[in-house]
Order: structure tokens, then C-alpha cells, then sequence
């Protein structure tokens, strides 16, 4: 990790062993960690060996902060349609954080009830980045898409059932979007769109990542 | 045809020729006759042989009207997306109208200039059935069925290119929406929509259908 | 909710501490309340700190009464082909009611036995409304739509095996049916076709539902 | 080929000259030849260099019959949906014909219209076998199945737009049938259907194919 | 049931205590009665309640026999690839048998082998209908059908991994077969095919089905 | 158009007539105009009527200039990995452009000669944004994201054949990328990666965007 | 290219200029040179240019000889399902072939008619590697993979009607295949067959080829 | 087995003692056995009826050494994306050493940090023969296949989530290559790519397999 930066564990499909393992490595250089897809039979495992980590149920990340981390002034705004988004939300969330992005979160204002999303306008509008995440249909992509100007990131989770197929109909709506201003991540990704929306949220800063 | 109903012939893959000798037997029955995906050279083939039919070229029908139509007092609003979904919209307004059903007109309202549809939101919501017709990724179905109490057939269109699938992404979104009191019929199936919401339309009126 | 409508809780990915939340809050503003996916293990923890709600073992719905509901003179009819369907029809059912419509039920009249169905048909035809739920290959919506003159919802089901893909098969073969006056509704979902009956039973009535 | 039995041709994808090649061959050796899949274009060109060819416009087959064809007393039904089924229709009674079967027609019987079905219900129950025709949701099949106990061999069409997915819906639809004693052959199949209706009616009589 | 017909019940879904109470109305009948998709737990409640029920293990199949019965002459080959493949071949055999028809089973002749298959060929060529059982890639219903004349009836398996999709691809290995004299099943349906081939065998026989 | 921002035509499934119209009122209303996906052959009729228009015909492009464009100093990289995706690439280029952002074409380095990439590389990693267009695999995206610090935006395209299957291969490589910071557009979307880009390198300068 | 090494063209979507301008470059570096997927059509725009190239029409490809090319003592079988699958057996035949490789063909020896493949047996035996190409239901290659002992590389074809999927079933199958020594390419893929046969044919010999 | 060759058995789906007797008939006969697919706790019953057999964990192979193994000379290379996909490969290491084959192993080389792959390059180019094996978007096999000339086994993995659809997009992915010199194995099958590897490892050498 340059200057800094935070390294990133993909947490899934690891033993706690194996996370623990990395996570002693990366600490002897001083880095900043986050593990992503961290069970909480995982993380209590992990806490018994290091207890410095801060652990995100939510999100499901362990964060193990060992150098302050100084947070943009513009922010990323994080949208989702229903509650049930809001455990890939908050990956996102984990993620732009530990990268150094201010960040708001806008729950739970999917279409169905469009006018919620309506009272919640102003401050998307003032994002310098948009993240939305939603599941079944995924239309809130579009109707923000043609209410803003700052890029948006889609995020598609696996929430529904039937002919939801895991995601894949959200994913789809995302990428046919017919507003514009609009780029896709992997169903379920919160990592994805945080990391790029950290990206994006430091060009032409002097925050600017590396 | 019970009590001067129309008569409807599906006019894809039949020749002019097959298309004209079904017409006669239901002329000589005296109906109303409804002919759908009626391309315009079929359709000059036809008039040569029966001069009273009368084309709709955006919707691709022809109507042979034997017997004044009686218009219900409540009428089908039929909402697009885009210009492109017209040519199905217009064939959902044939039918509807050829079942004796008033109608009214609502298009290009697509969510990426929301705008656009909070202006006729007055208009749709006093229809008695509402059709929205919408390809790319359909989320204008989600949209309206937020905002509606009425009974809403949503028409996926074949219209996008790459992920769209020929209509199969605005089918998905449709069959997923997070909104209540949403039916949907096949892709491009403008004659299901308009023959459903005249059924509909006529429930619980005098002019019922049957 | 207006004037006295009912809300609906989604169970499913919610936990019974969550479901007891929104309904107490719900409660508070005296309405009637449906919760629709709830397994009997959540429902004996609701139960335990409100103990007022009534389950509904078959459509694994909980049920909060709080003023009387006025049930409608015209009816709906519940159709099912097979025994294994009566869990997304009662869903249907419970949903219909919820929303003040009498209902009628027809159960396993599958096409493998037709003469079943013909038995039932008057019953059917007398419907303001018809809900057809069948799983496997799903063609008794078909044949059903071919006797009567009402709006049919057809409701495809996960019921099967093999190609039958988790309901896509039942799906597809009712949204290509032949007979007119068929729209459909995701798969499994039961409370989308009771809801969307229960829209077009009240269309033209006093007890309009809006 | 054994005993008399005739040679057949798959046309498609061979040019006129490689299938007279081929018919030369077989004709040299005595056989009946039977080639499908020939367009009217194709037809023309053979028919130029082998008078005695006969050609089934409907079917797209070409035959050239060089000893008589006995016929069975049983009758294989050929039951079709609608009449843009008639092609793979008549594919399967130019096959069954071919090696020795007695036919009966019974086109346009499709559940959308259930009477018409019933009004040959007798003539389809007295075949020994039966083939089913159809495109869309194919739902026929499962109708016919339920009414009948000869064994059924259904052939999806690709009679459709939009979900039909060029027949894929229907082939599903018919492996999926809640029926029984149905088999299915590949979309648009004729051959298939009338060869293995072929060896099924041959089955225990002095006529036994080999 | 006609006859002294078995009755088949699908025991998939069904509980213990379901299966029952239908059997014991069938009993009173005097029907034999076939059940299908067992497994042990709920045979060993089911035969608590009936002890004169035989379970077939391999099969997951209950058996109760009340009167005799009478074999065919002729018999069915029931052909395997692999020995995964057996416990769906004998569902096709239960049911084949308690149709009363003779089987003979040819197991495990699979084409990574193709010796072994030839040394049965005798057998499978004597027989009146042949069934094969092959998951993978399905490829030993096309070798056996180009060298048979009888009927072939395939059943593809759910048997493999990757991109065997569940036994999608043997399915359409089958229906693509390049042999003719092929008719398919769904996936896994042993009964589908024990039924049809029940159908073939008793054509044209004394022993005629109905 | 907000501040003299360019207006956007998709031209696909529009006539000229309907193109012609439609610019007609931006030009009146000042704007610049961009008109995607025009064959040549509508360009043709286009400029006959209006020719101050500019043809791209790799881009397939239309463009109106009626107010000088400002050129940002930072520049988006467009690269992409063989000449046949060069269409796509000159989509986004001319999108990119017409909104004032400054473009480096890096053409033709796909990963089958990787070596071309790394005499690139400098050039690449100096862009803000970088746009990466590929078809059959699409696995220069992850080769570039890895090397990278910017935002990268993948763009599948339509080339190859077989299991390519329009583009979608290509698409889900990118969104399984294992390399960080990649988000994703609709297949052959060249002009939604443009008009992205465009919002995300006018991030944090004085020639923002709005 | 290294030492002598044959350079391919990948003619498909290039103009016969677009062709003939790197065909100069090469010829000019003293290549030998292959172009595959050359209609004639572009064959004589080429050959106008350039008449030392050579055309293949059954395998599309164009070939421009500069230096003779040494033969392998050890041969490639490329052994064909059906007619239809010869114009890939023949890219592949021409690919090995260019880069030195003896080839012998067996063609038209699917399972269908399988004594055919018997007679051939000892020639393809005898081969030191064994490319398979098949359509529809590709299971030759199942057949052949349990009869040898070389390396096999299987090439689905696009031949094949229904639910052959444009080659993809007959792809499923071969990675399906229960025979052990089989690799795949991509379906139509005669090219990267021949190819892959070269290099392996060439492993462990002093012909070898780098 | 011929000549000392080892049998292997596909142990998923098999008991304990389905291996075991197995087993114990290839001991008979002096062979070496491998047993693939074999989870501990199978293990551990196979271990208590045979201490001789030695277990792989990471590989879940099971082997049976009887008389000694001669390695090869030349070696195959098996490379891997991440540390996921080591089961995968080790599947295929322990194949292609029980038919005598040298192994290097280089692992967690993906392109997210091509810096590694670079590192090994030169043991890889050495190989005689590279299997690939990748999961998520199985770039990999391009990168290496643009930069060696042996023949590349690619082996896709299940590794991912969302549209990673079970290994499907790695597949697509390594079928769509542009590099040449690839062929492709069933998802997640190291053995079959540990076998045909052996094949041809073994070409044109003393030590060749038959
Ligand atoms: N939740 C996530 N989804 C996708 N990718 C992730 C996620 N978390 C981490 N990653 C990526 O995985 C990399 C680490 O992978 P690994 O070396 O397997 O731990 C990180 O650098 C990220 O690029
Ligand atoms: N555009 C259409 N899409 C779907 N179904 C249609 C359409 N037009 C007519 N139909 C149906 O097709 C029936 C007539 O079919 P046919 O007898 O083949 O002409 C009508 O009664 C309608 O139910
Ligand atoms: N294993 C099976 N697979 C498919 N269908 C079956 C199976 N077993 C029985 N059936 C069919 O299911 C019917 C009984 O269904 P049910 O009334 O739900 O028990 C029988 O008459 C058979 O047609
Ligand atoms: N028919 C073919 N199918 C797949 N790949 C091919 C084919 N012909 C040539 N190629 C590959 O395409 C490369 C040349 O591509 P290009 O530079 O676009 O002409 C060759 O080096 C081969 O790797
Ligand atoms: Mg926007
Ligand atoms: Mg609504
Ligand atoms: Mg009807
Ligand atoms: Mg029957
Ligand atoms: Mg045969
Ligand atoms: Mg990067
Ligand atoms: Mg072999
Ligand atoms: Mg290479």
C-alpha cells in the first residue's frame, strides 16, 4: 500500500486463521486494514487474537485503524431503495470511509414511495459522488440518474425473489438505464462502488489519493 | 362474437390473402373486425379488395367498422417512456378503442426527465385503467405504480440494444417492481394490455362487457 | 394508509424483532395490519408480545385486526392446479380479504384431470375477478382463460421439478398463453395478484376502494 | 436401408445439387426417398433433373416413391394448436406417411378455444398414437394428455414473439406437463415426431417396422 | 383408476401424514398404489400406519400390491450410463413394473466405456421399448439409438457438476440427438418414462392398457 | 441544456426526417448538438438539409457546432484491445469531446500482445479517467485496472462469436474483474462511457460541469 | 512471427482492403501467411491484389505461400460428426496445415450410423493428437474420447436447429463428457483447434516448434 | 489400466464403501488408485479399512500407491489466480503426478498485481505443458496465453459471487480468449485438466503413456 493507503482483505472464503494471518502481516507494516465479509463468528475469533479491531455487523467488516485517517470535505452520498440493501450499503460505506471519503447516508427511499426520495433531493444533488444501491427491480438508478449530475454508481443486490434471479433483473434494469451518468458494479459489490466512488470523490483535490 | 363484439385476427405470418378471406366470413357475420401486425404493403393488398377498412400505421392495424362504437364515460390512460414504445402503445389504444373503451394519451414521460410525468400525473390518475408501455429498462412502470391507486398493466417493449435481451430486461423489471397493483403481459404485447384494461375498464359500469 | 387501508409488512429477511417494530408503530395509528412470509417460528415470537395478531398457517401470514373489515358482494375466485399451490394461493387469499373482497375458492383443478375444472365452472365464470395459480407447466391458465370473460391474474409458482426452473417455466408458458384477457404476476407472488384482484373488484363499486 | 424402407434427407443446410447427388444414390439402390426442409427454390432445381419427385409445399418435403407404400390400419392423430403450426405438422404426417402410416388431421384445436377440441375428442382418442402440435404456451399438450391414453409425442413450435423465446417456452411447457404419457421431441421436430410415432404404431402388429 | 390401474402418487412435498390418508382412500378402493419420491423417514412413518407397503430404496418408491399383477410377454430395456444414474432408472422401473410390464435392467454401459455396452446390445435390441438413463453429457442415447429400431425414450439426469446446469445439458444432448426414434422427459423423471414405456409396450398386445 | 451544454440525439430507430426535426429546435435554441448511431446513409439526407453537421463515420456519429467547445487540460484515455472495437471506442471519443474534455486514443494493445499495453502504459496512467473498450473476453479491463490508479470504465463491445453471445462474455468479465476501481456499462455503450468519463474529469476543476 | 512462423489473419469483419494492406506488411517480412474467414467475395477483391494467395473455399481461408513448409511425420485426425461440420473441420485442417502439420481427415462418422467410425478406428488410433468437430448433439466426441489415448481437442459446431442454441449444446456436452483426454475451444472455433493440435503435435519432436 | 497405469475413481456421490470395495478390486489387480472429489470424513472410514492410502487435503484426493511412479522430465506448469482456486489446482497437481508427471506449482499470480505473474515467467515458459486455473473473471488465461508457447489448459472455477454464475464467466471468459493455444475443461475440473496435461506431457518422449 502506497503512502498510506489501507489494504483491503477479502474476507470471504477465508478461515479466520488464514484473515489473522494476513492481518499480522499487514499490521508489522504499519497499514491501515479493512477484511470485508466477515461473519461475526469469524470477527469474534479474530478479536480474541487482535483486539484492536472495530468490527461493523452491518456491514460485516473488521476495521483495524493504526494511523488516523483524514476525511475529504466533499462527500459521497450512499442511497439505498429498501432496508433489506442496506447490509451492501453499508460495505460501501466501510470502504469509502476507511479510504478517507466523507460520506452520507440516504436509506431506505426507494419508488415506491417516490416522495421520500424527494425530501432527501437536496442532499444527493450536493454529492460529489452518488452510490445507489437497490434490489428486485432497481429502478431507483434511473429515476436518481435523472435528477443529478455527479456520477452514479449502480449497485444491484441479490434482495428478492422469483424472477429477481439473484440480482441479475436489478443488474439489468442498472445497465439499460435510460438516464445518463450511470456505471455498474457486480451484484452484491458495496466494495466495488466505494472503492471507485473513493476514487472518483478525490480527482482534482488536493486529497487526491496517490 | 357475442352482441356485435369485435373479432380480432393476429396478422403476423398470414398472407394479405388469408388475412382477407378471414375478413369477409366476419363481415357477412356483420362484426367489427380488428386486424393486428398488419404491415402497410399487406395493408394496401386488403384495401384493394375491401375499401372500407381503415389503417393505423403507427399501430399497424386495420379496423373494418361495421357498427357504431359506444366510448365508455371512464377512460384507459396509456403511458410511454420513449417515442420508440409508441408503435406497442398504439396498438393497446386500437384494441381498447375497438372494445368500446375512451382513452387518453399520455407519452414519452420516461423517468430520466421525471418532469415530464409530474405534469400529467393528474391526467393518469384519474383513469379508471392505466397501460404504461416502456422498454430499455422499465422503470417508469415502478414510478407510476408508486404514485397510482388505479390498476396498472405494465407492456414491456423490445426496444434497447446489448443487456436489454429484446425485451427481456423491461419484462423483469416489471414482474419485480417494489409497487403494488402491477399485471404484466408479454413483450410487445400491446393488444393483451388494451383487451385486459377493457375488461377492466367495463367492470362494474353498465357498458360492462359481457 | 388512507381511510382505513390496511398496511403490509414484506416478512421475508426481516427478523420478528423488526416485524414487532413497524407494527406497533403501525398499531398505533389504528390500522389493520397484513404481514405476509412469516414462518411459525417467527409468528409464536410476534405472538408472544402482541397477542392479538391471528396466523394463517398455509399462506404463513400474520394478521392484526383493528376495526371490522367490510367484505365486497362481488367475489373473487382462487384458482389452483395442484394441492402443492395452496400455499401462494392462501397468500392471495389473505391479501384479498385483508383488503375487504370476498373470495372463493377452487382448488386442485389441474388440466392432467379437466373434468374437475368443468365441474367448478360456473363458479369461476361468476367471479368479478379470477386468480389462477399453477406451478410445472401452468397451462390451466390457458384453459381457464379460454371459458371465461373476466380479468384473470395468473400467479406461476416454484411448484416442480427439473426444467421446470423454479417457476420460470409456469411463468413463461402464462405470459405466451393463446387465450385473451391474461396478465400475470411474479412468481410465488400471491400477495401482488390478491392485491392487483382486489383493485379491479373494487373498480365501479361503492366500496371503490379509494 | 432394410426391406424397403425408405431414406430420408435432411435438406437444410445442402444445396439442390448435393441432395440430387444423394437421391441418385438411393434411387439406384430402389429405395422410397424422403427429403425435408426444401424450399419451393430448391424443389424447382430437382424437380428439373428428377420428373417423378412429388413435393409437399406445406410440409417443405420432397418424396420419390419407387414401390407403394402399405398403409397401417391403426391411425397416428397429428393435432395441431393454431394453423401457423401446420408446417411442422405436416413435416410429421409426410414422415408417418412415408413409412406406412394411416393419418388423421386435426388442425386448429388450440385451448383458447377448448369446444373445438372436444368436438374431435372422439377421432383423437380412437388413434393409436398421438402428436401434438404447438406453439406459444404450448398448453395443449397437457390438455390432450389428460384426455387420452395413447402415448403422446409432443413438438414445440416456434410459433411466438417476444418470451416465447423462438420455442423454447413451449418445449418447457411440455416437459414440464403435469400430464402423463408424454414424451417431447427438439422445437419444430416434425420428422422426429412422425419417425417415432412411426415405430410406436407399428408396435405389435403383422406391420412391424423391422 | 380404470381397471384395476395402479395410482401414483408423487410423494415429493407431500408429508408422511398426507400420503397416508390418501393411500388408505385408494386402499379402500382396492387400487394398487404406487408412491414416489420417499425417502426413508417417511417410508418408515408411512409403513408404521400400513405395514404391507414394500419400499424400493434405490427407487425412493412405496409399493402397495392388492391384487395381482400380470406381466407382459415383451419387455422394457432400462439402459444406464453410470451408476449415479440408477436410483432415477429405477423409478422408471418401479413404475414400469407396477404397470405390469416385464424390465430388464442394463446398467452402467456408459460410452467412456463403449465395450461394455456392446456386450449387452443383444438384449437391448430384443427388447419392445427401451428407456436410457444418462446424466453428464447424455451421449449414450444417441450411440443406442443409432443402433436400435425400437422406441428409445431418454431421460436425462441430474448427475455431474459445472456446467451440467442440473441435467440441462444431457436434456439437450437428447433432444439434439443426430439418432433417430429419440422422445424425451423432463429431468430426473423416472416415473415419466416408466409410464410412457408402459403405454408402448402394451400397444398392439392382448394385454392392451385400456 | 444547461449553460450551452451539448444536446444528445440517439439516432437509432429514428428516420432523418425525425433527426432533422429534432435538431432543428436545439439549433434554434443555440445549443450544440451530438446525433449517435447515424448510418451514413441518414448523414446523407441529415446534411442535405443542415450542412454545418460534422460526420465521424468510425463513430457513426453527428455533430452540430454553434458555439466553440472548451478543452479540459486534464484527458481521458480511451484504449482499447483490437481495431474491431474501434466503432465503440470513436462513440465514446465523440461524446467525450463534445462535452470539452480533452481525449488520447491508445488503440489496438489486447492482451494476446501484451508488450503494445506496457509501451502505453505512461501515457495511461497520466490520464484522470480512463475508458477501456474490449470484446470477446474483455480481459485487457482487469490488466489495466491492476496497473492503474484512476477510474476505469469498461465498455464490452458486441465482437467475437460463439459463446461471445453479444457482448455478454465481455460484460461479465468486467464486472468479475479481480482488479479495483472498474465500474461498467451496457454492451457497445460507447456513448454512456464518454458521458461518464466526461462528469468524473471535470470532478474538483474550475471547467466543471454545472 | 519467429523463425519462418506462419502469420494469421482474422478475416471476419476486416474489408478485402483492410485485408490486402496487411498482407503487404507480411508479405514484406517474408512470412508465410494464413486469412480465415474469407467469403469469396473478398477471395477475389484479395486475389486481384495479390495472385500468389490460394483459396480454400470450403474452409473460407486464403493462403499466400513464401517459403515452403516442412511436414510433421506425426499426423492430426480431424475427424468430422456430419457434412455440415466440414467448412470448421477444414479452418482447422487448414491452420494445422499451415503451421506444418500432417493432417488426415475422417469425415461424416457420427454416432447415428456408428459402424462408419468403427472402420476408421486404427487410423485415428494411430494419430498423435485427434481434433473432433461436431454439431447438434456433439456426441462423437464422447465416443471417440473413450476409444483413444491421445490428446483430443473438441470443436462444437453452430449446426443444428431448435434448442441446439447456435452450438451451445453441443459445446455443454463435450465439457460434459464422461471420456477422459478432451479439451475444448469455442463453438465454429476450427482455427484455435488446428492451433493447438500444431503445438502439441509438434511437442517432443525435432520439428518442434519454437 | 494398461501397463501400470493408475485408476482413478470420481468419489462424489459414492459412499465410503461404494470406494472402498472399489478399492479393493484395483488392489487385486496391482494398480495404483487415485480417488478424487473424497471429503475427510470419507477419508477417515477409508483410512480405517486401508492405512495404506495417503490424503491430499487440499486436493480431497485420496491415493493408493502400490508400485513406484517415474516422474517425467519435462514438467507441466500449474498456475493459478488466487488463493481460492488452490483446491482446483491441486486436483490437478495430484492427477497429473500419478501418471508421472513432473509438477511446478505457481500460485496466487492473478492480474490484479501482474507484477508476480512476471516474476515466474520464466518457469512457466519452461513448462512443456501450463494449466490455468481461475476463478471470478478468469482473465488470467489470456495473459498467459499471450506470453507462452506451450499448450494452455485452462481450468475455470466456481470462485465468486453474483454474475459469476457458478464458474460460468470464467469459462466464457477462457472459451473467448484472444490469445491462442488455448483449450478448455468443465468448471472446476483439475482432474480432467491434470489428465489430459499427462497426455500431453508424455508426446514424443520414451516415457510416452501407451
Ligand atoms: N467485498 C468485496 N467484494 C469484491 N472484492 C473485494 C471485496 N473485499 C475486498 N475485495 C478485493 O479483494 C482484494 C483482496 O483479495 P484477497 O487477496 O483475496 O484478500 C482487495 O484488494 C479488493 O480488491
Ligand atoms: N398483436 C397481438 N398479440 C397477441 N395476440 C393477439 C394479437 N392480435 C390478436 N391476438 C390474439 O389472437 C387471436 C386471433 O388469432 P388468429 O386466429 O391466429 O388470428 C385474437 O382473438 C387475439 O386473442
Ligand atoms: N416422480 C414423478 N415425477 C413426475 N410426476 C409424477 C411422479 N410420480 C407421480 N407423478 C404424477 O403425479 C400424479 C399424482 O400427483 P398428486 O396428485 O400430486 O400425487 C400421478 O398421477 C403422476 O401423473
Ligand atoms: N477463425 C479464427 N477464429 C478465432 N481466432 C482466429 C481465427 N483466425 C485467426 N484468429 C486469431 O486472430 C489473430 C489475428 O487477429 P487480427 O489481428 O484481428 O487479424 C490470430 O493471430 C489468431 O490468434
Ligand atoms: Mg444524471
Ligand atoms: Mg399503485
Ligand atoms: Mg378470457
Ligand atoms: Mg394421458
Ligand atoms: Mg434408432
Ligand atoms: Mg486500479
Ligand atoms: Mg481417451
Ligand atoms: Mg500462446
Amino acid at each position: 500500500a502506497r503512502n498510506g493507503y489501507p489494504e483491503v482483505i477479502y474476507g470471504a472464503g477465508k478461515t479466520a486463521e488464514q484473515i489473522i494471518e494476513i492481518m499480522h502481516t499487514l499490521k508489522k507494516q504499519g497499514e491501515n486494514v479493512l477484511c470485508t465479509r466477515v461473519s461475526p463468528e469469524k470477527y469474534h475469533e479474530i478479536a480474541l487474537d487482535e483486539p484492536n479491531v472495530k468490527y461493523f455487523s452491518e456491514a460485516q467488516c473488521v476495521q483495524l485503524i493504526q494511523h488516523e485517517i483524514q476525511l475529504t470535505s466533499d462527500y459521497i452520498a450512499v442511497v439505498t431503495a429498501g432496508t433489506s440493501d442496506m447490509s451492501v450499503a453499508e460495505e460501501a460505506v466501510a470502504t469509502a470511509q476507511m479510504y478517507g471519503n466523507q460520506v452520507k447516508r440516504i436509506y431506505d427511499v426507494g419508488v415506491a414511495g417516490i416522495h421520500r426520495l424527494f425530501e432527501h433531493l437536496d442532499e444527493i444533488r450536493k454529492a460529489k459522488v452518488v452510490i445507489v444501491v437497490a434490489g428486485m427491480e432497481g429502478a431507483l438508478v434511473s429515476v436518481v440518474g435523472g435528477l443529478i449530475n455527479a456520477p452514479l454508481i449502480a449497485v444491484p443486490t441479490s434482495i428478492g425473489y422469483g424472477t429477481n434471479f439473484g440480482g441479475v433483473t436489478a443488474l439489468m434494469t442498472m445497465l439499460n438505464s435510460c438516464a445518463s451518468g450511470i456505471t455498474v458494479v457486480n451484484i452484491d459489490n458495496g466494495f466495488g462502488a466505494g472503492y471507485s466512488a473513493s476514487l472518483m470523490n478525490h480527482l482534482g483535490t488536493k486529497e487526491n489519493l496517490d
